[in-house]
């Protein structure tokens, strides 16, 4: 790897980003198909650079120092590199997010206004472990015609190395291709750097735990897109169905308890009479149940849930809207009013009724792909696709137009949207 | 005015939000008409508060510490009392942003996703001397369901005060709507205050001069919505129309020149014929013509115009994509493929053919009202309406459906739009 200073990086990048807002789809997608290709060509080497990996972080697993859910979420085999080479694929077969209209509207005579879909420009990617992850992110700048500057986890550090040699060779054999586009960075120096580069990267997207979003936030002035925490709550109002509730409820909480979607927090409504039985259930299933948490605040990632009665429905949402990430959270109702009071009151990125939270994915939205789950209140919220990497832009066609006849008179504006 | 700490008075600020996120648009309506009768009722009592702030300025104005143009925006008379009156009946009228269906998609039989509009939370809103934006910005706030801490120049401190009882007054007339949906902040340290309250205030937009901008963005981690500088450009191609040229660029010069939309750096094309003839006639317009900037970064702000002769098309879009703002930008060009090419890789919220960089502005482009124009590459670009004012969140509504039964291949996802 050539060192260059990260100035220099990030002017790349940023120059990169506005040669390739000018390029056709078609070129993506040639870009994109040639990157499928490349790494289905050379699955022997990535899966040689993973073995390298494993070693290191079989060592980490025997000493302690790393668990044994990381090293298998390290672990690339036939079938992840399959899927990783097929979600590609897939991201190509999406709709082209840029260039769309979103909005057209006639000013005056011969004065159209039209609202365009278009890239942010430089993103900035932080992620942990997953290494199948790298490609996805790649091929998701591409579609959405953004440059990024990429930082994988330090587990994955050979399997992220070839995977973007492999790629970045792929995009080299692309006429018309700009350089450029995709950056990878490798240390924590490099992240400090890049979090400071606030003129010339426009979003930056913590794909992690925890603590690498908040100190993400803590430490940059670039907007920041993704969820600290993901704090579920599921309510059971007093009309609740009891099968739909325990079904919910056994899914939000067992299927996959370290998703960021899992429920944490279970409200129940103390009129409905089920309540001693659905807990018995709960427990049943393994679970612990919590009646005194230390904190609202918690989330367990873990087949823990805390549990609270509650006198009504206004109860509920004010504890949800205290104590939520504003990620998702559900009602289990019968009573279609109250339903609807929960899913306009609650201030969260997904409110449901009768749904279990884990829906609160980009692949089961339809989104195609997912950037990330964003719990924020500005740009995009809930899960993020191809269409959370765009903004857009305003043109403005006319024939020799001044503002001067507006303003005296001479001219009226006469807004008539066209589409 | 009662003192209370400022964690108090953002989360009754937060608490506010989510009251107001609850209530149907007939009540947002109702505050807003009775707003503004209350201020035609109280025409009087808002002029003698606006005289005795026009008395200090004066005495500001004389000493030099206050410009005569700020003063004379300052002043209110009853035709901007009417104006500010009848901007409140208009913001009323607009369609309400709020619960707008943006998608709706059925994911499996009986399983609906859809996306709806809502407010963000709480703005921080802080605007320099003209006293008529309170109004406006309190309408708009409460037309898209945002509570909003508000503060306003020091040279109008008592108009904002009175302006702000009178309208306070109106809404505490209104059952059903929340208390602390507006509160007003007076001073330097409340700012300081308000910009460190990230976890309850979602967004600050400040409306005024590049330092107030910058100070903003350099001091709070909270999201920032605005523009600090103005650095528009003209880009008159070889093949020009003359008479669009020159109508256009006086236009985008003088017809306000320390506007932000209005034009700084002037591009001409080495081949168009008339160049010697078109800086002529600029300069005949009392426009200061520069050839050698010291930098062309500059926002001048005044009737100086920046000029470069360019030799391509490519040469003008880089230099705009280098020192531009991002604010707007217009080719002037009898050539179509020419105005795509510039409209398409230029990297601004506006782009333009053959039109003046002053319709960059929401009442032109048809948005009945405007928080600002916003240079940003997330959220909100471009004049800022209503609409910049939502977000989104995702409803699902469902019958006890679980994720198990997908992750199994017990049930399929079957997307389907059905809006």
């Amino acid at each position: 790897m050539v060192v260059v200073d990260f100035k220099t990086l990030v002017i790349n990048a940023k120059y990169a980003s506005k040669k390739l807002a000018g390029i056709p789809c078609s070129i993506k997608d040639t870009a994109l198909l040639k990157i499928a290709e490349n790494l289905d060509l050379n699955r022997d080497k990535i899966l040689k650079a993973n073995s390298a990996d494993l070693e290191s972080a079989k060592q980490l697993v025997e000493t302690g120092k790393l668990s044994q859910s990381i090293y298998n979420r390290l672990k690339l085999d036939e079938n992840k590199m399959r899927d990783m080479i097929q979600g590609i694929v897939d991201i190509c077969e999406l709709d082209d997010p840029i260039g769309k209209v979103l909005m057209q509207r006639s000013l005056d005579t011969g004065l159209i206004l039209t609202k365009v879909s278009c890239p942010i420009g430089v993103l900035g990617i932080i992620f942990e472990a997953r290494p199948d992850v790298i490609s996805q992110i790649s091929a998701l700048a591409i579609k959405s015609s953004n440059a990024v500057i990429l930082k994988g986890g330090k587990e994955s550090y050979n399997t992220n190395k070839t995977i973007m040699e492999i790629i970045q060779q792929a995009l080299a054999s692309v006429d018309e291709f700009p350089e450029n586009v995709l950056t990878q960075i490798f240390t924590r120096e490099d992240v400090a750097e890049m979090l400071k580069q606030d003129e010339y990267i426009d979003l930056i997207i913590p794909r992690g735990g925890n603590s690498l979003v908040k100190f993400v936030k803590e430490n940059t002035k670039i907007p920041v897109l993704g969820h600290a925490d993901g704090i579920c709550h599921i309510f059971v109002d007093d009309s609740a169905d009891f099968e739909k509730a325990k079904n919910i409820i056994i899914d939000a909480k067992t299927q996959y308890p370290s998703a960021c979607n899992s429920v944490e927090t279970l409200l129940i409504h103390r009129n409905f009479l089920k309540k001693d039985e659905l807990i018995k259930t709960i427990k049943e299933e393994g679970v612990e149940v919590i009646f005194n948490p230390e904190s609202w605040h918690k989330e367990y990632s873990d087949k823990i849930l805390a549990v609270k009665v509650v006198s009504a429905l206004e109860e509920a949402i004010d504890h949800i809207n205290k104590y939520s990430s504003g990620h998702t959270e559900s009602i289990i109702t019968e009573n279609r009013e109250n339903a609807e009071i929960f899913m306009n009151t609650i201030d969260s990125a997904g409110v449901y009724h009768n749904v279990s939270t884990r829906f609160a994915d980009g692949f089961r939205y339809g989104f195609g792909a997912e950037v990330g789950i964003s719990t924020n209140k500005t740009h995009a919220r809930g899960p993020v696709g191809l269409e959370g990497l765009t903004i857009y832009k305003y043109k403005l066609q006319g024939n020799g137009n001044i503002v001067k006849d507006y303003v005296d008179g001479k001219k009226k504006f006469n807004h008539k949207d066209l589409i």
